[in-house]
């Protein structure tokens, strides 16, 4: 792929994808979600990659996180510079190989990357729905994959992974669509937030709903909340990173070297990196679905649907189940995986258990890392080889 | 103290107190800054309880965090209901006795609560300061305090103590007026910023920048900022608490018992709390005040004071040193504090250490614990005893 001269020559890609879009629910047989509220026509836009075997037994679903979307790998046009945001584990020959695997990711209800969201146009009342917009679940997230999964004629996943909320939504899968599953691959993930997570996330949401320009959500034919998003993209930033990260990559070390400025300018590093990081997030991110996915996030108790119980919600899981905790992540840090994995195993499920030990706190599962890169690699394999051996399948 | 009825009748009290204030640096002499700008006149808001011996060794300084003030103990009024923010350990026979040592408080230098700070009124533009007041180091917080005690006659502290960025402003008087501090007490402190310290400040002080009615600082006329101010309060009061203080304080309860509100109020009882935490911390705070105070923390480096060495800045200190830690203070963790211990210990200093186990994080310092009352009883009757020993003074 010599035409993707960004890429390091032993670096393969997907090459040119294209976005696609499924819609459903429409008029008059509307999506009831968790709720109660009935949203339609919900459309669901997608990415695949790779070729879906004859027997379509190689499907891998991967769920995105936060402020992801559907684009996983490879790029939009030959002018694109920047690929998905798993590129370095999605392609020819990587640790999800889509010269063997066909790989889907949708962008989650709620989102601002093509699929329903508050920022889509509401039929009702002819203008985008703003807070109209009902709040949606993981349990929906997960039922609009599935309703695309249905379109796509796909009975069976290979695998559902995905991290931090994309791990939720991985869990959510595997106990209400247990059939469906053959292998679940929660990443950096919690069965449920903390006091902790969800105090972070209120505060970012605060600082979005405490911008002028937010107008109650109906900022669309106006200025945007900017300012309230940006500081809602730095809060939620510096709880992905982790305290040896930001020593290793910022420490003190100042921008202006040897001086300080003292007045208000960003005299840290650090600080000019996560003004740079809240500026850059507004071009591309919507406020109001920021608010509504925080709050599918902190809303998700996988233990409900166990009535309580994480061992009574992972009861009805058949998944082989690989979960992977970092070290360094104190959002979700590995004492939460291991009750994840705790509760599996009180069910007899087959799970493998990693802490990969990576210095850069919530945000490994999205960096380089041949350990990861090596762990999907082979669980996959193991599990394919599993599942062709149970149907029948041939070479 | 009978009159008192809001404390526990085995509550001593100081009583009502007064809030006394200091002016320096009139023109034509200004104060010169650690930045080299001039600043004048400087006022500071103080409080003195108990009695000051005619030895005038008894006296110990309280130093007050980021948001704290002079008002240390007892009373205003008989009208007050809420005693001053130390109140549980200082006042008679309490963990700083007052029926023994005469202490002081004053507010810092940059402060809202009566010292001068960037609401003060600058004499050479007719208005409040704003962005005008210069940026203050903890240095120069120190050098006020100094001229506090020459003004009231006192040349020898028997005792530095403070918490946090009271914490700072002990370390700088040990290092500053070593002959003046025969024992220094700093609590959940550490000697400068980590990157994930300045990046909360940072992100703090963005949410109030962000407010438009903040206007750059001149907003004394108008609409204060509190939206922002609010949400950058959050934010520390986040970063104040640990992960385990708020899952026993809060876990997942919600506001409406079993019921979310699948909308954007309050679901969670952390996130009402929260949001009390902000709107309660307006009433009394200036937005400006937190971008000084903040940028103050950031900037200060006791290292800075040794070229670069934290063994070399207390190569200058004499004082016999009281450092206590809390296990769950993320914020300045055991590990930083165990560094200033070594770092005093290659200068053969007097150094005793204590890691108190506690649950409610950094804000542990300032909540009730006979542990750290005893402690800090016993380390100061120990140096007041030497002391008086040293100086042939009698009981």
């Amino acid at each position: 792929m010599s035409q993707y001269h960004h890429l390091d020559s032993d670096d393969a890609s997907v090459g040119i994808v294209e976005k696609k879009f499924f819609t459903f629910a429409e008029p008059p047989n509307p999506m009831v979600l968790t709720s109660g509220a009935e949203l339609g026509p919900v459309t669901i836009a997608y990415e695949t990659y790779g070729t879906l075997s004859p027997a379509r037994d190689n499907v891998i679903l991967v769920l995105h996180a936060l402020t992801g979307d559907s684009h996983l790998a490879g790029f939009y046009s030959k002018e694109q510079t920047k690929p998905g945001w798993w590129e370095i584990m999605v392609g020819p020959g990587k640790g999800i190989d889509t010269d063997r695997y066909f790989v889907i990711c949708s962008n989650i209800l709620g989102g601002c990357m093509g699929s329903t969201g508050p920022s889509s146009f509401n039929l009702a009342t002819g203008k985008p729905y703003g807070l109209d917009f009902p709040v949606v679940t993981v349990a929906d997230m997960v039922e609009a994959q599935k309703r695309l999964l249905d379109h796509l004629g796909i009975k069976r996943l290979l695998a559902a992974i995905g991290g931090s909320l994309g791990g939720m939504q991985v869990l959510e899968w595997s106990v209400r669509f247990p059939e469906m599953v053959a292998a679940a691959v929660p990443l950096a993930t919690t069965s449920r937030h903390s006091a902790l997570s969800i105090a972070f996330n209120e505060v970012a949401r605060q600082s979005i709903m405490a911008d002028p320009n937010w107008q109650q959500g109906n900022y669309h034919d106006g200025a945007k909340p900017d300012l309230g998003l940006a500081v809602a993209r730095m809060i939620g930033h510096v709880t992905y990173l982790s305290d040896e990260a930001m020593r290793q990559k910022f420490g003190r070390q100042l921008q202006d070297k040897d001086a300080f400025s003292f007045n208000f300018d960003a005299d840290f590093q650090v600080e000019s990196y996560l003004r740079y990081q809240g500026t850059k997030f507004v071009e591309r991110f919507d406020a109001n679905s920021f608010l509504f996915i925080t709050k599918a996030a902190d809303y998700f108790d996988l233990a409900a649907e166990g009535e309580g119980s994480l061992a009574g919600a992972f009861a009805k899981a058949q998944a082989k189940f690989l979960v992977v905790s970092f070290s360094s992540d104190w959002l979700y840090p590995t004492s939460r995986s291991r009750r994840m994995v705790q509760a599996m195993k009180k069910n007899g499920l087959d799970v493998s258990f990693c802490e990969i030990q990576a210095e850069w706190g919530h945000d490994a599962f999205l960096l380089p890392n041949p350990r990861l890169s090596e762990l999907l690699r082979g669980f996959l394999d193991r599990v394919y080889q599993e599942e062709r051996a149970t149907s029948g399948g041939e070479e």
